[in-house]
């Protein structure tokens, strides 16, 4: 059964308050945390309504918290983020959360297979939870890496990576600084995996588990974000925003039941290539997503300037589809072409999701710029709401003049646009939108990284050798 | 069942010599045809190894005359086109009678629906002709065009478009010369289609047709192109290549059961459309299929140098990587997502294939680089196979020092892979790919326009709309 | 003789308030332009050091106010301009009055020679007061605009375009709404400027004069912006901003001495393509200076991160560099070529000063993208200065580890730079900064059409006939 | 005073037979070298033509043998080798030898200077022989080098770097083969200079010299590439052409007055990144005649296909148009900002140099894309000259009706303009022209690593200190 947004809130309410923010603690109904927590109520909200069951549930659970099993399971949630993202101008935030479970599910069997442990019934316990009580899970992954030319064992400062500080015979205490840990201030549980592979020597810091966000020694400093609110116009996507939080670990303890990566370091790079991987796939539908916006929101401002037929306007609008329909693309083809592992969860085929995730990041700059440009520079210098609502009687109607285009089109609506095309470029909430849309799941050279690792340069090799006659 | 070589090659002996080079009237086994003509046979060939019945054959038929009806067969279609690719270096060159036959079951189709014509049982008739027969057949559709700036009724020539010329109670008379017919000159059945769409005064431009390439008033003037003969160096690539063909049709009789369409002007849109669709298909497999064959070569020039971990190497062939799989997963996204006519013939979806196609034209020019980039100088001066395997004596030592690069790999394998390269890039044949891999199917403008006219703005307006708060 | 800073102050102070924010009218010593005005004040006293002399001043005056008599002139511009850019982090905002100055000092000229008017006597008493006063004073150029696919004089509401409204035997009234006017809040005279060429029935629309920013009738709606105001760290780029208006001309009253451009429609474009010309060329020197501030931040991000030496970070910010110096490149080649006016106005080479500026206009994005790529996530998600310089006792010590890098960099130096950075991608300054890189002086399609109107294509094709050998 | 045609030729003809073809011994003036003979002769008649005296001579010499002593020489050489590019649609072939003995000028200089030898001297006794005998000089550079990851002395073939082999009184023997040596087999001395860096070890390799083309020992095997020769249709661009060489160098012995660098190792860096140097300046001049060229054949094309006013063509065009000025203007550039050696010669600035040569580079491919896409398929399938000149009878009408376009532009024009269009992208002279206007004078990674070594990035980081309020 899909969680109630009453359920989540009151959830909220009652967890410890750990939350920093401009140098105090606040607490988790804090008027700066509204906008965040809005955009996990909307898709509670949407998830219960009948008319998405099909897309947004699977077997009577939150399909956000299921654990594909199947190409159908993957073409859904592809769908799925991508609805969420055009419901909210943001994306299906809680999707880092079932990635760090797919990505466990499989991790964990393999290494009970392999070195005969009991992680996967751990993770099983925890799985069962989150999906009956709908949990509220980031990917805890980033640590905050200190010196990039160092591994974690060479660093000055230890904790620049989260590690086990002490081993206890009922669990593990942890420290370190993770950060950029979107989602993290209005969620519930934190789900940690390891952030890049791990040597012999970095055995301390190959570690996975899941503690409540609130749990003793957890701290967060918190940098909420999110569209300016106005007075007088009201905006449904300036209701939902971003809160990344720097997550401190002082001597956390963690039972041994919530603990699913000790110091097997060789499994720390297979879990961070997997949470990567579904992340990366769950790219192939927000991306895409906010790819529909900015086509939706350039089209109606050619259309409102009376411009839509000009070739300079309506290629770069296409442009922007190519890539976003591209995107889409390799994701469907991910599905299709994914595999089963031996515990049961579907693999998406890691070039196409990788070579989705790559296109996107290296052309969300671009899809600004098309914005923009299409925007012209009222996007930039639009003035206040006051100006524009509540002005100054001797400016009254001059301020129509100033917004009018095509006759047929009301002010407001000018107005609606316009200020949307401002807040999505010309705020730090834009700005944030576009780091996120460039680095998050793994900046582009990640992608080119990964393929070059996985993808099967000797087939191509072998190809040219026959056709030269190499034999 | 699949055809044999030896009938193909009867039948192309049998034929009416009616094709010209260098001002001389030549016969199909002329040797300047011979590796477009090595290039069906080895199709044959492979099409009759019970080793890829699968792939090559549906339901004991080649599957390159077969009409999609299902998404499967689309997905399968386009593998084997890549795998065609591997095979020859070129593609799968057959493919274009397949795609002019799809277009038609669905078009004579609906005009006999809506019109109460009987084209598509004239259309049947010659499927199974071309089924049974296992028929080379070319798409026969670029008009010579004239001034660009006018339609076919304005032109001053009439003939710079096809047309019909006369109307008889056995059939019709057509005139006219198309141009860039590839494949037309070791064909026997030319499938003869609409280049654009036509008004009300074009209508006798509206037609379309099945008639014999030897049939009378067909001239056709071939320009031959394929990788130098070498005489000492056999390469299996060197044995296949391409005849693109002027095809003038000078008054030539049609019989009415081998006419398609006739002066319907507005089918004559939707017929361009389609064909230009299917072939664009084509290229989701064709494409990805070069793409391995430049990313292995560059692959193995790398190897050779030694410098395969350079990140200024390794990341450029990546680039040609995701280029690749990106045209190939949007091929998979256009079956997986197609839809199934009336007719039962399965479409292909439009937006998917015209970005896969887009994208591949927009780099092929960039592919070329990484290739020529990664192979150095070399490639580009290469000496003579004469001066390298018999060199004069005064030379013969140097000759090795010339051309070694890493100490385990064989002269004679460095001089294969250069001479490759040399070949695809600088030669008439290498200059002919890239201007064929950016125009085949249609140049990058005509994808962006069939974007624009069928992709769903409203709807992404709308999302916008309901985001801003307009309603 | 230089103006002091306080002159200017006094000036702005005594300055009749015309000026909204946010629904009120507001003073010019109001705390929110208070960022824009610092930007003025720095350029005075910079130019009152006489270190700077012969950078800043010419003859006695700011080089500011001086009109281009030399090639040497427009050298030191360009060197100027980006001088005071990197001073700022901004620009040189008050180029824009040298430049509709420079334009009209030869528009004015060519109409007295040719029509017998006597435009130039009255723009040599102003240029006189302009150099005399040291004023400050904006391009007043884009009007709203309205429907786009439209001319003025076909608009439904008349005033989307300024106009003449009356003509006195003592001067013209004017009306209309402009938008976009850097720097007008902070300016003493508007000098304005037709914003595209005119016909025949727009000739009303065909004006250009000066008058006083607070002029009766005039009212400006101002929409400020600059970095966030910090209450700890003080960062000298966050004392200066921007101050873009809407500007209204309520029947304004201009008397004929004032008067530069009175219905000649025919010089209307003559006059907006010099306007444009010049501002760009002011661009060969600002935008370089943005490069080299973008260059220097990366490449301190790459050094403090450690990671300088990496391929992947360097050849990223050499792409920088070569955009920036190629517009700089191109500005030193447009003022070598120049051409001297019969007015005796120097005019930089339009192909070259338009190639420049297209080529910053499109890299924008792109720069970004790299400085966005190297600051990693931090930058978008960086905490208050509170959280980092007053903590929460409880976080005091963690927060050391989240922003430490290389050891022997101090975190306070880590924290400037990433909340400049920050500043400069994730704020409504650094939207705004991007939009107005981008839009600028023109949006790139205007450079790309200002090229093909004046470039020398039939020498080029003179070239080509001769090497075939057409006659 | 310029040297005649005559003599030039008479001096090949008079030189010892050392250059191997196909296997075999061939003479100069063999036919095979006869178009890359031609481009030498066409510059040697053009030089002598008063009217071209002020731009191709200086002080009564060729200027293509002067060595620059100011910014205006550079500005002249730079107008020079566009001019020789429009004139043959090739380039200034011979300005390879001078850029060597502009390098040589300055590190002879350098090493008498600093270590009191006098290779200064010898370099000047053999300038002036190049100077009065206005010998034909290519740039002997590039070695064959190998194994990719290895410096010379680890090489198992010893010879892959030109080597001293012995050290005698009178002079020194030296080994090795070089490659890619553009116009060798038509020139008359050699001027050998080393590929780059050398350590300690590489002492043996740090050698330069010059030598006669045909001295005892040299051995060329040449690799001649030209425009496919008509027999009927004559065009000017098809009398020129290349020829590279893979260069022996067979126990050949060196006098001391010629060797200019004898084990210096530390020396043969600065003197392989001074001839780059002048070499890529070279590229400022030639690049944007490839440009005027390809606009110019891009913009004919569009005229006859009568759609030159399309925004999808002309934008195209003007990419093109950016790329040549950019890479014009920074050449300019360069000039103005040279700095003057101690020697006397004039330095270019290094930045701006390798910025356009990098602009130039990474563009290429796209311009041919651009002419290609303009040209349309027919550029890449025309069919033979007899078939359009002398064809067959029976399809002599619809040659004309194949190749017309605007009624009012002769079929013969566009012949011409279509086979120059083919001859560039689709011959192996078009493959060569395309990799050696990317690789020549050093590939785009050359440029940008040499732009990361000469840029003043600690200005840029101190700028940005400054804003940032680090002291």
């Amino acid at each position: 059964m899909v969680r109630s947004v009453e359920d989540y809130l009151e959830s909220l309410k009652s967890m410890r308050p750990n939350i920093y923010f401009k140098g105090k603690l606040i607490r988790r109904d804090d008027k700066v945390l509204r906008p965040a927590v809005n955009l996990i109520c909307r898709m509670f909200e949407l998830a219960n309504d009948p008319k998405y069951r099909d897309l947004l549930t699977v077997g009577g659970i939150d399909r956000l918290t299921h654990i594909p099993q199947s190409p159908e399971d993957l073409l859904k949630e592809q769908e799925m983020i991508r609805f969420y993202t055009h419901k909210t101008s943001i994306c299906a935030i809680r999707c880092g959360g079932q990635d760090c479970m797919s990505a466990l599910s499989i991790v964990t069997y393999d290494m009970d297979k392999e070195l005969g442990t009991d992680y996967n019934s751990r993770f099983r316990r925890f799985l069962e939870e989150f999906q009956r009580r709908d949990l509220v899970i980031p990917i805890t992954m980033t640590d905050v890496k200190g010196d990039r030319s160092l591994r974690p064992h060479q660093q000055s400062d230890k904790n620049v990576y989260l590690r086990i500080v002490e081993t206890r015979s009922d669990g593990i205490v942890v420290s370190g600084v993770k950060h950029c840990i979107t989602a993290a201030a209005q969620s519930e549980f934190l789900v940690v995996v390891p952030t890049r592979a791990m040597t012999e020597k970095d055995r301390d810091w190959a570690v996975s588990f899941a503690v409540p966000a609130d749990a003793e020694g957890i701290k967060m400093i918190v940098s909420p974000v999110y569209p300016p609110q106005q007075r007088f116009l009201r905006c449904p996507y300036a209701n939902y925003g971003f809160a990344d939080s720097v997550v401190i670990f002082d001597n956390v303890f963690v039972p041994w039941d919530n603990v699913f990566l000790y110091k097997e370091h060789t499994y720390a790079s297979q879990l961070a290539r997997l949470v990567a991987l579904y992340h990366r796939h769950g790219y192939t539908g927000c991306k895409p997503g906010l790819g529909d916006i900015i086509v939706g929101a350039a089209a109606l401002a050619a259309e409102y300037n009376n411009v839509a037929d000009r070739e300079t306007v309506w290629r770069k609008i296409v442009e922007v589809v190519v890539v976003a329909e591209l995107a889409y693309a390799a994701g469907i083809a991910a599905a299709v072409t994914s595999t089963k592992h031996r515990s049961g969860t579907q693999i998406p085929n890691e070039i196409y999701v990788n070579c989705s995730r790559y296109l996107s990041g290296i052309n969300v700059f671009h899809e600004y710029q098309v914005l923009v440009d299409l925007a012209g520079g009222m996007a930039a210098t639009l003035v206040s709401e006051e100006d524009i609502i509540t002005p100054a009687q001797e400016v009254k109607d001059s301020i129509k003049t100033y917004l009018r285009r095509r006759d047929d089109i009301p002010i407001e609506h000018i107005h609606r646009l316009w200020r949307f095309i401002h807040d999505r470029t010309c705020t730090r909430f834009g700005g944030y939108w576009l780091a996120a849309a460039f680095h998050g799941g793994g900046s582009p050279i990640m992608e080119e990284m990964a393929i070059r690792r996985s993808y099967d340069f000797e087939l191509r090799k072998k190809i040219v050798k026959e056709l030269v006659g190499i034999v």
